[in-house]
C-alpha cells in the first residue's frame, strides 16, 4: 500500500505539491518532476496506476528510470521487469550499481533473473554473477563493487585526476573514499575525498593516507558490517579478502537498511512469531497466519503444561479454592520479570555491551535484581490482601495472614526466577547458535508459568499444611 | 565495561594487536597508534589504569585528542573533563565538531560545562550556545554548523576551490555535500562532491546543482530525522529554517546513532520496562531497580485485576475444579497473540507502513486473523483434552466432551480478543500522544489475561450450566 502523503517524510519545503501531478500524461510527469529526488518519483509511480508506471518508466533517461526503479516497491518493481522484454530489462538493470542490481534480481523470479543477467554486458554480467555468489546477508552479498582505489604510489594531484575522470565517466562509483593498493595490488591506506582535496599536490597519497584501514571479510555477517560501520562512524567500509584485496565496499546507506531490516526482526521475533519478512500490509493473510500461527502454536504446546502441573495440585485448589484465584497473578509476574531481564540482555549482547562469556556477570547482577523485584511486588502482593480483608472487600477466612505469607513467598520466588532464566536465556540461546532475539516474552512466559506454578504450590504447601491444606 | 577484544569488530586484518601496547608508557602508546582509528584509540584508553588515560590524552595532538575524546566512555570522558583546568578542556572540545561538542557538553555538570563554553574562542562560544539552544532529540540538536555552502553563482571551478580552500584549512566541514544559497541565502540546491568534481569548469553551479532538496525543520523529531535520511538514502541531511535557510546539516553517523538508540529504546519498552537511557552493563543498580520496579509495579496492579475476576467465579471453581486447570493456559494464549499483533503495527507504525487513519483497515485483517489462530489453538486445545481422557492420562468425567468444547471456544474468544486489543492498543497510544512501543507485551497481557477469564467463564455458565455447573 502507498504511504499517504500526509504522513511521508517529504522535503516539503521544496517539493511541488506532488498530488497535483498524479493526473497528468505519463511523459508531463516524467518532464516535470526533473529534479525530484528519485525515491519521490518512484513514490509517485506507486500512486499512479499500473498501465501508466510503464510508460513512465519508458519516458524517462535508461539511468533515471534505473534510479527510480531502484526506490519502487519491491513488487511493482519484479512485476513489470518480468513483464518488459529481456532485453529492455537488462538495458535497465544493467545503469544500477552492482549492489543494487544484485538485491533486485535476487528478489526475482529465478529463471527470468538469469535471462536478464544473460543479456547484460559482459562486464556488468561476469560482475553481477561472482556478487550473486555471495550470501545476501554478508559483507558480499552487501558490496558494491564500484568503487575509487589508486596506487599509493600515486601523486595527489594524479589521483585527484584520476577521480575526476572516473566522475565524468558517469559510472556510480562510491567515491566518499579513496583506496590506497601496494604493489602486490592489496588494500594498504584509505583516505576521504576531502582529504584528497585538502594534500598538497606534490605529495604521494602514501604520505597522506591512513594505513589503519578498518575492514570486513566477505563473508563477514551483515550485522557485524553494521556495528562496524557505526562504531568507527564510517561512510563506506571495504570488503576485503584474505590475501588482503578489496573487493568492494558496503556503502552507509546499505548499512541503515540492514539497521531497519534487524530491527523489525527482532522487534517480531520478540512479539513471539517467526519474523515476517515482508512489509506487514502487503504480506499476504495466510503466509502471515502460518508465520504467527506456527510459534503460537509452539507456545500452546508449552503452555500446555500449565494444565499438568495444575491438575498434579487439583487437590490442592478443591481444598482452598482461594488458592485458584492468584494463579494468573502469581504466574504473570513472573513472565512480566522475565520479560524485562530478556530484552535487556538481547539488547545489550547485539550492542555488545556484553559477550557470551560474562554470562556470569549478569547472573550475578540479576540475581539480586530478582530478589529485590520479587520482594516489591510480594509486599504489594501481602498489602493487597491485607487490605481486602481489612475492609472487608473479601474474606480470606481466619488464616488470611497465611495466605498473604505464601502469595508474598511465592512471589519472590517466581519473580526471582523469572528474572534469572529471563536473563540467561539469551546467553542459552546465543551459546548453541540461535538468535538471542528469539527469547521472545512469550517464550520467556511460557518457561515460567509452569515453573511459577509449581513454586507457587510448593510455598502453599510448606505455609498452609496443617491449616487450609 | 570495555569490550573484551575478542568480541569486538576490529580491524583485525590490519590492525597491530592493542593489547600488546596496553603495558607501554603513554607516550609510546601515543607515538604507536598515530595511524589507528580513533574509535580504536579510546578502545585502548578505555583499557589502560585511569590515571594513564590524563597522560595519554595530554601526549597526543589537540585534534587527535579531541578525535578520541569523541570516541570514549561517557563517564570517562566526562570525569577527564572535570578533572582537568577549565582552560585545557576548553582547548580540547573546541577542537570537536560542532555537533559532538555540544553532546559532550550536554552530558556533563551544567555548571562545569557552562564554564568550559565560557572559555572557548568566541566564536565556537557562540556557535556551542546556538546549537545548545535545540532539543537534543531534534535536528536541530543533533546538527553541526560546518558544512559547505556556496552561491548558486558561482562557477564550478571556483566552487571547488572554495572547497579546497575549507578542506585544508583544517576545519573539519561535512563536505560530502555542497549546498547552493540564492541571493536571498536561501537553500536553493545541493549537489554531491563527486557530482562538483564531474561538472565541467565553466559551468555554474546553479546549471549542476539539484533544486529539489530534501531537508527537515530544525524541530523535526530524531525518528523523523533518521527516516529522512532513510527514505532518500542520504549521507547528510541539511536543517533549514521556515525562512529557507540552511542552518546545519544532520550526517549519517548520527543518524545511525539515532538509529540504535531508537531501537535500544523500543525493545527495552516492548520488554516492559522503563527505557535505561544507559548501558545495562554501567547502569547502577538501584536506578536500573527503580526503572524495572516501577513498571513491574504498574503491571502488577493492572493484574490485581485478575484476583478479582476469578473470585467473582470462585463458586465455578469449587463446583468444578477442572475448569481451574486451563486458566493459565487460556490467559496466557491471549497474551501471547496479543503480544504478537501489538509487536507487528508498533514496527508497521514507526516504518510508516501504516498511519494512525488505517486503524480500522488493520482492524479488517486482524479481526479474521484472530478468529482464524483462535480457531487452531482451540483445536489443538479440544484435541490435547480428547487424547487426555482416551489415554486415561486424566479423567476429566462424563462431561468431557462438554469441557473440551469449553475450553476450544474459550480459546477462540480469547486469541480473538487478544489478537484486536493487541492491534489496536498501538493506534490509541499513538492517538493520545504516546510512544507506541510502550504496548509492550507484558501490557497487552495483562490487559487481555483480565477479559480473558472472563470470557472463559462466561463460556463455562454458558456451556456447562446444568451440568457441572
Amino acid at each position: 500500500m502507498p504511504k499517504s502523503p500526509a504522513e511521508r517524510p517529504l522535503a516539503a519545503l521544496m517539493a511541488p505539491d506532488i498530488l497535483d501531478l498524479l493526473e497528468e500524461a505519463p511523459s508531463t510527469i516524467a518532464a516535470e518532476t526533473e529534479e525530484l529526488h528519485p525515491a519521490d518519483l518512484a513514490e509517485v509511480a506507486e500512486l499512479i496506476p499500473r498501465d501508466k508506471v510503464k510508460a513512465l518508466l519508458a519516458a524517462l533517461p535508461k539511468e533515471r528510470a534505473a534510479d527510480v526503479l531502484e526506490y519502487l516497491d519491491e513488487e511493482l518493481r519484479t512485476e513489470f521487469l518480468e513483464e518488459i522484454p529481456t532485453a529492455q530489462a537488462a538495458a535497465l538493470v544493467s545503469q544500477m550499481t552492482p549492489d543494487d542490481r544484485t538485491d533486485v534480481l535476487e528478489e526475482m523470479d529465478e529463471q527470468v533473473a538469469e535471462e536478464i543477467v544473460s543479456e547484460l554486458p559482459k562486464e556488468a554480467r561476469e560482475e553481477t554473477e561472482r556478487l550473486l555468489q555471495h550470501e545476501p546477508n554478508t559483507a558480499g552479498g552487501l558490496m558494491t563493487t564500484e568503487f575509487v582505489s589508486v596506487s599509493a604510489d600515486l601523486q595527489v594531484d594524479e589521483a585527484l585526476e584520476a577521480v575526476r575522470a572516473l566522475a565524468r565517466s558517469g559510472r556510480r562509483e562510491a567515491t566518499y573514499n579513496i583506496y590506497a593498493t601496494d604493489r602486490e595490488g592489496r588494500l594498504a591506506g584509505v583516505l576521504s575525498l576531502r582529504e584528497l582535496l585538502a594534500a598538497p599536490p606534490g605529495a604521494k597519497i602514501s604520505d597522506v593516507a591512513w594505513t589503519e584501514v578498518v575492514s570486513v571479510s566477505p563473508n563477514a555477517d551483515r550485522q557485524e558490517v553494521a556495528r562496524t560501520t557505526a562504531t568507527y562512524d564510517l561512510i563506506a567500509v571495504p570488503v576485503v579478502s584474505e590475501s588482503g584485496h578489496i573487493m568492494g565496499v558496503v556503502t552507509v546507506d546499505d548499512v541503515i537498511d540492514v539497521l531497519e531490516d534487524v530491527q523489525t526482526e527482532d522487534i517480531q521475533k520478540l512479539g513471539g512469531m517467526e519474523a515476517l519478512d515482508e512489509p506487514y500490509i502487503s504480506i499476504r493473510f495466510w503466509p502471515m497466519i502460518k508465520k504467527r500461527g506456527g510459534w503460537l502454536t509452539a507456545l500452546f504446546f508449552g503452555e500446555m503444561l500449565t494444565a499438568t502441573a495444575m491438575s498434579h495440585f487439583e487437590g490442592e485448589i478443591a481444598h482452598a479454592v482461594v488458592l485458584a484465584l492468584f494463579v494468573p497473578l502469581i504466574i504473570s509476574s513472573g513472565g512480566n520479570s522475565g520479560s524485562q531481564a530478556t530484552s535487556l540482555i538481547i539488547r545489550a549482547l547485539a550492542l555488545r555491551e556484553i559477550s557470551l562469556h560474562d554470562w556470569w556477570k549478569v547472573a550475578l547482577r540479576e540475581l539480586p535484581s530478582g530478589l529485590a523485584l520479587g520482594a516489591l511486588l510480594g509486599l504489594v502482593g501481602i498489602t493487597r490482601i491485607l487490605v481486602w480483608q481489612a475492609t472487608g472487600w473479601y474474606n480470606y477466612g481466619a488464616h488470611y495472614w497465611l495466605i498473604a505469607f505464601t502469595v508474598g513467598l511465592a512471589l519472590v520466588g517466581v519473580v526471582t526466577f523469572g528474572t534469572l532464566a529471563g536473563s540467561m536465556l539469551p546467553f542459552l540461546l546465543k551459546r548453541f547458535g540461535f538468535d538471542p532475539a528469539s527469547a521472545s516474552a512469550p517464550f520467556v512466559a511460557t518457561l515460567v508459568d509452569v515453573t511459577g506454578l509449581i513454586i507457587y504450590f510448593t510455598v502453599a504447601l510448606l505455609i498452609l499444611r496443617g491449616t487450609l491444606l
